[in-house]
């Protein structure tokens, strides 16, 4: 597959239509070294998952069934705006785990929601059956090659906005965003994948050499919380060799509060995982390795203008 | 005074003492048009306070005695913060109208903090009381020429950033920003002042002819609520002729919430006052101007992440 002509596809196919993040450079997280960030959870949506949602709408034809989609609130939340911004219906099949917030995301974004008891998996149960009776459209959430180029445009971006770092470290769930970066990428930078402890999807398929599923739990589970990581992501960081490194979810929850407390940055537990990684010692860069985070979401809960 | 240069040197001086905060250009906020923002809410405490308080500090010496100043929370929490990182001491009288995350903000700063019952009046007697038995440095929250051509430097930074706009709105407690602005454009863009009903001084000043004391309250009055406009300010606003638009209470909070829920960005409502003016219509574009909103301050309260 060539993930770069794909991406940089992608990026023309949907300008207009996702924001164009900004990027800087933080000192003052308390660390001996500057941070790269690109505040991609000011993204469409709170996350950068509007990238792949629309990326995949405008590359065919999009049946009079409209979309459906599986998912823990931020994809749900993507395809119910790029559905609407296009004209589609979407039926979104949300975990009961996603949270009121992000309920209320999908919902206000005019999408028909459906809450399901349980986890991830029953929800794309119930998708999978609207797909196969009304012959909907489902978009997957990580794992299809028109998601991953769609995610894939961010880091593009990043590296059109000036990026200097050597090593940039990105959180994974299903490996949509990590993969779409290591497809740009090419391993023209190092990239780092940080998980959590209780959601080690990578980390434990590049143990084993190939994925598995994986006990997912922990205060990212309701956006990092895939079963088992993605065959395009496990393809292309097996091929590359990557990092991997897991953090605790107090690392994760302390990095939340650095963002607020030192940039004002409010962002959900899987938008703080990657700088979490820094800030806890899980990842220590050489003395003259320049680093960057993708800080991916901030669809938090509760929500602090709620009520 | 030549502030084009002032603001330059400024600049300079403070490099690598205060962030360079990103910019970008939003749409989906509810406008039929783009709005290019600068998110200088991200500076050091939260606010665009610490240049001023940085130009200050390195533009000469500094006595034993340290650093004295009254402030309703972001201008005490910035000089709390020079101070520290410049190895002076800091004394900050702030009134108890700040509210608990601005006194909290400043205590964590390290700076020996006096908080005054009543408003900002009564803190800044005090704090002159304490400079002339001490000999301590005071810095004007807004109307001295270092603060003034600290504030400037954000402007600056935007034009460096590729800034586009033909019309920027910002926000006016007693001047500082919108003056270090005016400093540094000299026409070059139109500029509108932006202040709530109630704390309307530079609004009053330019119907007056002249600085002119108000009544100040409501939501943003711990950050825009001084009583009278600063002489800096009024000078610039009257030579260049500015736009001056008043926004209701009710129209800077839906901008608070308009700017979480579609950028992911919770500022305070000083913070959020600017765009109020277009989000309302208080101000109106013409159908080919481009137009920009500095994001200024975040020290919400309460704070989400306290407790």
């Amino acid at each position: 597959m060539d993930w770069k002509s794909g991406i940089a596809e992608a990026a023309e196919r949907i300008a207009g239509h996702v924001r164009r993040t900004p990027a800087c450079t933080l000192d003052g997280l308390g660390l001996a070294y500057p941070v790269e960030v690109k505040l991609e959870q000011m993204q469409h949506t709170g996350s950068f998952k509007a990238r792949g949602a629309f990326n995949t709408l405008l590359s065919g034809p999009v049946p009079q069934a409209g979309l459906v989609a599986a998912s823990g609130g931020n994809h749900g939340a993507a395809v119910a705006c790029a559905a609407r911004a296009l004209g589609h219906s979407a039926r979104i099949y949300v975990p009961e785990i996603a949270g009121p917030s992000k309920i209320a995301l999908i919902r206000d974004l005019g999408a028909d929601l459906v809450i399901v008891p349980g986890a991830y998996a029953e929800a794309a149960e119930r998708a999978a059956e609207w797909q196969a009776s009304t012959g909907a459209m489902q978009i997957h959430a990580y794992d299809a090659p028109a998601t991953v180029m769609g995610q894939g445009t961010c880091m593009a971006e990043w590296e059109e906005q000036g990026l200097q770092a050597d090593t940039v470290l990105i959180a994974v769930g299903g490996g949509g965003l990590i993969g779409g970066a290591l497809g740009w990428l090419q391993g023209r930078r190092k990239v780092v994948a940080v998980e959590p402890e209780r959601a080690p999807t990578l980390n434990a398929a590049l143990r084993a050499g190939a994925p598995v599923p994986v006990e997912v739990s922990g205060v990212a589970a309701n956006a990092l919380g895939a079963k088992q990581i993605g065959d395009i992501c496990f393809g292309l960081a097996r091929d590359q060799d990557i990092g991997s490194v897991l953090v605790k979810d107090d690392a994760i929850t302390a990095a939340q509060v650095t963002l607020w407390k030192s940039a004002r940055q409010l962002v959900e537990p899987a938008g703080a995982t990657a700088l979490a990684a820094l800030l806890s010692g899980a990842y220590v860069p050489e003395p003259d390795e320049r680093v960057a985070v993708l800080v991916c979401g901030a669809n938090v809960a509760p929500d602090p203008l709620a009520g």
